[in-house]
């Protein structure tokens, strides 16, 4: 049977994932991956969890697997409300929409908000997966490039004179990739530019939690509030996966009203709601008060591991490398000093048994081919010196 | 801040679900619902689920909690692909996707294939929610009636001599809301049509094994390979939300090699995985060989409550509706005989203090507001009872 013109026009259009057919490798026996995403499930709090599970399924089973509300059950965005509130992002359980991972708040608010054509703006580099949603939803996309303050917002000012555009798409606070944060100057300007020029800016912070220092950045969000008393333009979203459990598959997402309803009417058409289950565990664990320390673990956890990474890739690396020294999350971005193709030169690395993610993935255009991804989230230290011994052999 | 014009176009058009509003009554106190669209919690097998639950988190808790591939743990989809082989859709683990409940297959694979404007047929009337994932996929339109033995097929072959069409999206067995079966007459009917005029067939089969009776028809996935020896424009998709639970948010899609790809991209941009708890959960659940007896107890319930509100039906208000026995399934679609307008009605019904959905939510076009729909599943035989002699006083 002749299926070709079955397929949507946009699907033809859309590139296959040559990231997931690179890292098919990465499973391979003996290759170390600095590679994935994922957090280290050595650090995940298991006890807490079975405890939270057991809880869910004795004291809460009909709402465990009956079917629930499409927003998310209106207790756990009570306790999402609070930990946002602790994050200085003021929002009242009306506001969030219960997802299935940040991933899913960003795929839905995209198709809220994005015509074809419309205009994106995204850091360059930044998440490839937010990618993915922004060319499913067909946007136009322009890119911005970041330095160690992140975004260079001066750019995007400059863009903004002859473009007009629907909305920003940034990782404002370790971000992936870059592992930098944008500067409290920079989010000034990026916040009072979406005032002024009325587009829309979508906040992911999926890491903001991990920082291995006191600083703390507010978040646009906040701003927003504080300088205009609004944040209609802001959509906030965060997530369990890299403080509690990714396989929970738990995310949320806070919107303006204009938008919230219409999000839910996606949702609904999407999966219905949020799995059941996973929202009563999070309730119960949320409920037991042990998320403020396991965060610190993970914390310091994450801070030893970059600190060796980082003291690895400067001594054995730093005269062909050069990368900024991530104040949390979960990745390092680095740079050769000479052009490179990283891409190339990981058939080398694979050869020796060690992976990452070449930075051409993670860019909208203008690929800098001479960078690469990598996670300390999940290596051990010996892992680690390991992996940075392949690299050098590799070069 | 003026947030006209940052809403996508197809949000403005996409109409508010009225239902929605409509059904905020049936929560409160002293309404009897017969509206919910929701499996009967009294009997889920929360014994089996619960020890399930035990070993996914006892024995898995690494991967139940971590992230995973986004076309499904494998084990599951082994296991899915027994269950189907069962039912007589032959497929490999590798045909298949796992996704959060029925409801994500279709809104993934409407997104895959619907261009804006490519006409997709429904059945008058047609499972709401399906309508949302081809509404908010942009597609054209069209329908063909129903009678007791499903879609009319022959007024689908009418509208072929002048119409292309993209696919046809039906629940062929025990059909949400009308509660019926389509003939086997039918069924080779429209295989042969799909064939012919290479569209696509969307079989959703939720409530296929909740059958009342030992008549089984053949799945469309299995006709056309019968037939054709293949079954490259069948796209099958069932649930566990019936059958075990939907919280869990479960279901599965069985593609062909054309379409799985692209699903699977779509898939990740959308929320990465179904979630890994819930999918370790299901793995251990059909391991401990509950679900055939699970199903049985199902059924038989089910059989008894169909039966009981089909003979009350017929009993008090026979001389005013008309309705087919449903086969199996969870509904029953009433209609008057003489016109009425079953929304306005469910105004005074409310006030009797019972709630069902108004049909006319259950078209595309050409609404018949004389009809409506009950479910059975979850009401208590005393309820039933209530129930229909609350309508009868709304009369």
């Amino acid at each position: 049977m002749n299926t070709e013109g079955l397929l949507a026009a946009r699907m033809v259009r859309l590139k296959s994932s040559a990231i997931r057919e690179l890292l098919k490798h990465s499973k391979m026996e003996g290759v170390i991956s600095l590679a994935g995403g994922i957090p280290s499930s050595a650090l995940f709090d298991f006890e807490g969890l079975r405890e939270a599970t057991q809880l869910a399924i004795t004291e809460q089973a009909e709402n465990a697997f009956q079917y629930g509300l499409t927003e998310g059950s209106y207790t756990l965005r009570e306790r999402i409300a609070e930990l946002c509130h602790e994050r200085g992002v003021v929002a009242s359980p009306d506001d969030i929409v219960v997802t299935a991972g940040s991933q899913q708040a960003l795929d839905l608010v995209m198709r809220a908000v994005v015509n074809p054509d419309d205009v994106f703006v995204v850091e360059r580099p930044t998440y490839l997966a937010a990618l993915q949603t922004l060319e499913l939803a067909e946007a136009k996309l322009l890119s911005v490039g970041s330095d160690g303050d992140g975004m260079i917002v001066d750019e995007l000012a400059e863009l903004l004179k002859t473009q007009k555009i629907k909305g920003v798409y940034l990782v404002p606070t370790f971000g992936n990739p870059s592992g930098v944060t944008l500067s409290r100057a920079r989010r000034e300007q990026l916040v009072k530019l979406a005032s002024q020029h009325e587009f829309l800016i979508v906040e992911d912070d999926p890491y903001g939690e991990l920082r291995f220092t006191d600083e703390r950045q507010p978040t646009l969000f906040e701003l927003s509030k504080s300088l205009f008393g609004h944040a209609d333009n802001i959509i906030y979203t965060s997530t369990f996966s890299k403080i509690l459990a990714p396989g929970l598959r738990l995310g949320w997402v806070i919107m303006p009203d204009w938008l919230l309803h219409k999000v839910a009417i996606i949702k609904q058409a999407a999966d219905l709601h949020a799995s059941a289950l996973s929202q009563t565990i999070a309730e119960y664990y949320l409920g037991l008060g042990r998320l403020p320390k396991q965060i610190e673990t993970i914390r310091a956890a994450y801070k030893k591991k970059c600190q060796i990474m980082a003291e690895l890739l400067e001594r054995e690396l730093g005269d062909v490398l050069t990368f900024e020294y991530p104040k949390g999350g979960m990745f390092l971005w680095a740079r050769f000093r000479e052009p490179r193709n990283c891409a190339e030169w990981m058939k080398k690395t694979m050869e020796q048994g060690v992976v990452f993610v070449p930075g051409e993935f993670f860019y909208a255009d203008n690929p800098d081919h001479s960078t690469f991804r990598l996670s300390f989230a999940t290596a051990t230290e010996e892992q680690m010196h390991e992996a940075v011994a392949r690299l050098k052999r590799a070069l």
